[in-house]
This record gives C-alpha cells, sequence and structure tokens, in this order.
C-alpha cells in the first residue's frame, strides 16, 4: 500500500519539475523543445535512481521497463509536455506518479509481471498542430502524409525539430512494433480532470469511463444582408437569427441526450457574421459546432437532429443552410473489467467511486484498440487547465495518487492470475 | 398636370447626370469632390436653362429660388450626392424631380407662392462620417465640436475638403439664419424607399408618414471561457448563448410591437465572441442593436424590454451584460395636412394610397421641428440601395414623378389659401 510519505514524495517531485521548466507565466515544456528536453533529463536522472533506465522509441516516446516474473505487461502512460504557459499537472502528473509506482516495485522481489511506463512524446501539439503525436505513431494511426509538412509559427519543420530529437519522421511508425512486440495486458493513465465536474462534487478523484467521441463541423447560413431600417422584420432573411436558432437547439439537444452519469456536451466557439455592421441585417453567419459524446449511437443521434435543426431553422428564416466537416473521432469507452479494478481502488480510498467521461482527448484513446485500458482523473481547481491558475489541492492529489497505486497494484494482480 | 412627357424627361435627366458621374461600380459623387461638383455642375445648367439661379449658402448647400406672388414658400429638397459605388436615384431623384416642378412653373405667370429647391450637402456622409450635414447645419442641429476634427481615410481633414468647396466651417452655422428669413410653410422629399415594402405591395409610390426614431447600443455578454470538452452544459456560462437568446427575444419584441401600417424594426448586425475558438464556450459575446419605430413611446417600451430580456438572459446562462450606448434620435412624424395632400395626390394617380414609415433617415427629418414635412418614395427594386444593383422601373417613375408633381400642386395652393 502506499503511504503517505509516497503519495508527498510524488508531489513534492511535480513541485520540482515545475520549478525547473517554468517560468512566472506558467510551465513550458512545449514539446521538441530545449525546456521540454530539460524535463525528460530530469526524468530520466529520477529513473536512474531506481536503478533503471529510459529507451526511446523511433516516435520518440521514452520508455522505461521493470522486468517482472512474466513477461505479460502493465502499462503506465502520460506525458510530461505541456502547452505553453501551461499548468504544473498536465501530463507530468501521471508520469510522476508512474515513477512512484515503479518505486514501489524495485525494491524487494521482482513483481509478477512486467511493469513499463512511457513519457509519451508531444501529447499536446502545441507547437505542430497534432496532438497525440508519440501515442498515435505507436498506435498506427498517424498518417504520415499529414504531417510530413507541418511547420510551426517560426516556419520550422516538424521533420527539422524532430531530428534535433533524435527522431526521424519517415521511420516513427516503427514505434507500433514496438508497442506489438511487448506482451501488454493493460493501459493505465492517471491525469487531472481539466474540468469542474469532480471540484463540483466535493470528490479528489475520478473514475474515467471514456472518451469522448466527436462530430466536429463549421455551419454557414446564407440569407440577405439588407438595411436595418428599411426592411420589415417579416420581409428579412437573417442568417444571424436563423443561427442562434440553431445554436440553442443544439443545446437542446444536449440536454435531452445527457442521462446522469452519461452526459454529452456541445459548443458553438466560433460565430462570424457579415457584413457585419451595425446598420445591415446579416447576410451570412457561420457558426463552429462541437459535439461530444461517449456513446457512438448517441452523438450520430445529436448530430443528425443538429443538422435537422439547422435545416429547419434555415427554412423559417428564408435562408440556406451548408454544413462542412471539420473533424470526427469514435467514443472510446474503456474496460470494463479494468473499469471494475479502478472503482474498487477509488471506492477503497474514498468511500465511494464517481464515474465521469472525458472530455478532452487523451493518449489512452490511442491505446483502446490494442488493450484494455482505464483512466483516473484528480480534480482540478476551478476546472481549470492549460494556463498557470491550474491546480488541484494537496490533499486530493494525495488521495489520488494512493487511489492510482491500488490500481497498479489490483491490475498488477489481475493481469498475473489471467489464464 | 404633369403629362407623360414631363416624367419621362425627368428619367431621361436621371440617365444623362448617371452617366456623366457613374463609372461600372456605379455612382461617383460622393459630397465635396471632384465628381459631386461636376454633378452641380450639371445640376446648374439645367436650372439655367430655366432662366433661374442657384446660390450656395454657408453649409454648401445649393438652392434655387422660383419668387411667387407671396413670399410665402414651399420647399423641395434632396441631395445630389452619393456613397462610393451608389446607386442612380438614391438622393438625386428628389433633385431632378425638383428641376422638373420648377420647370412647369416657371413657365407663363407666377405661382402665388414662391418655390424653392435645395440640393443638400453631404446627406450621406460616406467620406467623413457625418450624415446629415447640410441640412442639419440648416436646422441649427449640427455641433461644430463634433465635426471639426473629422478627416477622411486618407487623413484629410473635412475643414480643407469644405473650403475647396468653398465652405468655412466655422461659419456653416449661419446657413440657419438663411434657413429662417425664408417664410417657408412646406417641405417636400420624394426619394426612393430603399426597402422592400412597397415593391412586395405591387405599388409604384407611398405616402410617408415620418422617420423612424432610433435607438442604437452594444450589448456586452462576460460569462467564462471553458474546455468544450470538459464542460458540462449545466456548468456553462456560456455568453454566446445568452447574447442568442437575448437577440431573438429582441425580434419578439419587434414583432408583438408591430402593427399594420405602424411596422417598427430592430437588428442585431455585430456579433463578436471570444475567445473564438472551436474547442472553447464562448466567455465573451458583443452584439448590436439597432431598435426603430416611428412612435416615441413605442420605441422606449422597445428598449425596456430588450435591456430586460438581455439580463433575464444573461441570469439564467450566469453571465453578466452590460449596456453601452452608441446613438438615439426622436421619432420625426411628419405633418398630418401635408400627409393629408400626399394621400389624395398619390390616390389620384394610382387609386390607392400606401402609408410607410421611412427606416432610413433623411433631410426631411432635419426639417420637422421647423415646418409642415411630407415624403413621397417610389418603389426600390428588391429594396436595394447603396450599390449599382439600385433601380425602380421606369414606370414606377413615371407614376411617382407624376404623383409628386400633384403634391407640389395641392401644396401650392393650400399654402396660397391658408390665412
Amino acid at each position: 500500500m502506499t503511504t503517505e510519505t509516497d503519495a508527498k514524495r510524488v508531489i513534492a517531485n511535480l513541485r520540482e519539475l515545475a520549478r525547473k521548466t517554468s517560468t512566472p507565466e506558467g510551465a513550458q515544456r512545449v514539446a521538441w523543445g530545449p525546456v521540454w528536453r530539460e524535463a525528460r533529463t530530469w526524468f530520466k536522472a529520477k529513473i536512474a535512481e531506481l536503478g533503471l533506465e529510459t529507451k526511446q522509441d523511433a516516435a520518440g516516446n521514452l520508455w522505461v521497463t521493470l522486468p517482472g516474473e512474466s513477461s505479460r505487461s502493465i502499462l503506465m502512460g502520460s506525458h510530461i509536455d505541456c502547452v505553453p504557459n501551461g499548468g504544473w499537472l498536465d501530463g507530468c502528473f501521471g508520469v510522476v506518479a508512474g515513477i512512484e509506482a515503479l518505486r514501489r516495485y524495485s525494491k524487494g522481489k521482482k513483481p509478477p509481471v512486467t511493469l513499463r511506463l512511457v513519457d509519451w512524446a508531444d501529447e499536446e501539439g502545441a507547437r505542430f498542430g497534432r496532438s497525440l503525436f508519440g501515442s498515435s505513431a505507436a498506435s498506427g494511426t498517424l498518417a504520415l502524409k499529414d504531417v510530413e509538412n507541418l511547420q510551426d509559427r517560426q516556419g520550422i519543420k516538424l521533420v527539422d525539430a524532430l531530428a534535433e530529437n533524435g527522431v526521424e519522421l519517415s521511420v516513427v511508425l516503427e514505434a507500433k512494433k514496438a508497442l506489438k512486440s511487448i506482451d501488454a495486458r493493460a493501459y493505465l493513465e492517471l491525469h487531472i480532470e481539466q474540468g469542474p465536474v469532480l471540484e463540483s462534487l466535493g470528490k479528489p478523484t475520478g473514475v474515467v469511463i471514456g472518451t469522448f467521441g466527436v462530430e466536429r463541423h463549421m455551419i454557414r447560413f446564407t440569407g440577405q444582408a439588407a438595411h436595418s431600417g428599411s426592411t420589415p422584420i417579416p420581409m428579412r432573411r437573417d442568417a444571424f437569427l436563423a443561427a442562434a436558432q440553431t445554436a440553442l437547439a443544439c443545446r437542446d439537444i444536449g440536454l435531452r441526450h445527457s442521462k446522469p452519469g452519461a452526459g454529452v456536451v456541445c459548443t458553438v466557439g466560433v460565430v462570424n457574421v457579415e457584413p457585419k455592421i451595425v446598420t445591415a441585417v446579416p447576410g451570412v453567419c457561420e457558426i463552429s459546432l462541437d459535439q461530444r459524446a461517449l456513446d457512438a449511437s448517441v452523438l450520430a443521434a445529436m448530430n443528425r437532429e443538429a443538422r435537422e435543426a439547422s435545416e429547419r431553422f434555415a427554412k423559417e428564416n428564408g435562408v440556406s443552410v451548408e454544413w462542412k466537416h471539420l473533424w470526427h473521432i469514435e467514443p472510446r469507452p474503456f474496460d470494463p473489467k479494468l473499469l471494475a479494478l479502478c472503482e474498487e481502488a477509488v471506492r477503497e480510498e474514498t468511500g465511494e467511486a464517481t464515474r465521469l467521461p472525458s472530455g478532452p482527448l487523451h493518449d489512452a484513446a490511442e491505446m483502446v484498440p490494442l488493450m484494455p485500458v482505464v483512466m483516473m482523473f484528480s480534480s482540478s481547481s476551478r476546472g481549470l487547465s492549460h494556463c498557470k491558475e491550474e491546480d488541484t489541492p494537496d490533499s486530493h492529489l494525495e488521495t489520488t495518487i494512493r487511489s492510482f497505486q491500488r490500481l497498479v497494484d489490483k491490475t498488477v494482480s489481475y493481469v498475473a492470475q489471467v489464464k
């Protein structure tokens, strides 16, 4: 069992890493850059203290292996990279808690199964715009053609930034072979929630039931610009009001599809009107729509109903509507057996186990097609993340670290005994 | 009575003026510039053909006087200036029809009252942003401090542009004295509708009952930006959805206050959201609101109800709301006696008389506090104006010109006989 001291050591390590890799504006461990390399140097030193080694795969992911009696492996993963001016917990929380798990199993006799910790490269995609870089290379979903021409804002090519870090773009998919070659039986990821749900419930720790599927579109309404004074309301073809009705209907659709423990979300984040002047009825209005749900059939229904609503309100307002697809990802529900273990672990530590989906994506999503996966969240104060204000009370972090170590122990026992 | 030939002459003159002052992009008679001066030179020549003279007042307005038996005056006014890439009818329609009215009275014996035609300077405000420049100087509502520092987009000062046209900014308000010194008993303005109402009713000509009052504001909703994936809908403080509900409520308020023959309008033309990204709930949304009505108490009620709606929807969405006043003008209803004459004129020509308010402002609004005023509209094809597509069928123009000449005749008789 993890002692209080062990949990405090994880927090102390996180603060040490933050001091080394932050400015007053926040954490600066942007993937492929010097501060990120410094963070990994720190990580390697912590691993070396355990008498273990790190090994970089073809995609730049950093692996640690603690051999067990069996070659069956349990993977713990997260990412030490962050967005510019990021928080002190996003990503590195899982990595540093993973070091602690290895520390516990590195003392005394060999564990019954092999334990592996992976620091995925460039989870955030903050510099080149492609998130889940390392984990998608390892899972095989990364398409080279989508990334080979990427540049950062300074015009530096991804291929050159990778080379600086010993990664050759043309062979990054070899990381997939490496992942296949190990006998991985479970993937565990610890992360902060980055949302307000656990805090609002007064819970330190949550069981993550999967990552949301996402439907992302731009919806363009085209009516007729007209003089604000001379055009009677019933004769207008107001593109903005059609968009406003659609946005509100999308919220209603989301609320209707939300059930206790199976909430969905939808967001209109971008709104553009034309000609955008005080004295003109908008002739064009374009909005973004981002819908997320854990159940693929619910997500499909939400999207279908949003389309129907947009068409109905377009017609009512005498405007036309056109949808442009931006992005889609299937929901990735986690493994029932690992979920049960995760619930046990959290319940033993906190007396109950709150289940919640993950709205943001995580490297865990890339592992779902390959092996049983589960995630655990700690609460996030005020739901803030990707900013220097990101925080979690120490007591919540400690409870969550202890819960995670219980999950590791339970998973070790479970994988060891599976026939 | 105006003959068919007379009406056709007005249209021929309009086409001649358009040829002289347009490019393929539309009419270019922007006030204070060379093409505008060319248009006025053409106007002066047409007046000279009648044996009459033009005289520029201190504000740059161009006056023609046809003395009658009495010094009591009837004013006909409009503007020969236009927006860049404007239409062939906006403004100059009234000026050129006025020339025809003078032509008819300049033959034979003196009219019983004095007839005056004024080409107001810079009705559009297209170059310096101050519309109704000449008419507001003449009415005395122009505040020198509001305009003395105006510059155009090239950095040319209004004061210098005026000087190029023989107008000294410091004394433009002397135009007020000039207007006061003539014994003006009625102001008549002919214009195109610039909206779709008459066309939609199949009417060539309409009786304008007044110019709308306007309430113009920016409404800013402030909530909390949040991650589109991790923030459940019920926990959001979505500034855009509060704005969307308010915009739709404002339309409902407008529809509720509209009565047959007394429509009101309201428009949300500007919409800005922040941070304006696909994956973030908008933390801020700012919208413009432009409300117009002919009845001051209706306008005040619409504005009050819009404020209440914005506060209600702000509260519902957990956001705050702040209003910023942009502009206000009182409604300017026209004179009942002149309205009755205008109705008679239109009815005699077309069999009935459609009444409608004017959403756009006109120089006529500046004359309302000084004397009895009425306006007459011709239809506008597709409601378009301020663009090269602006048009009206010749048959509608002819009917309207004949109706306007009837109105001039009726007003001459009326003013002559008033005790």
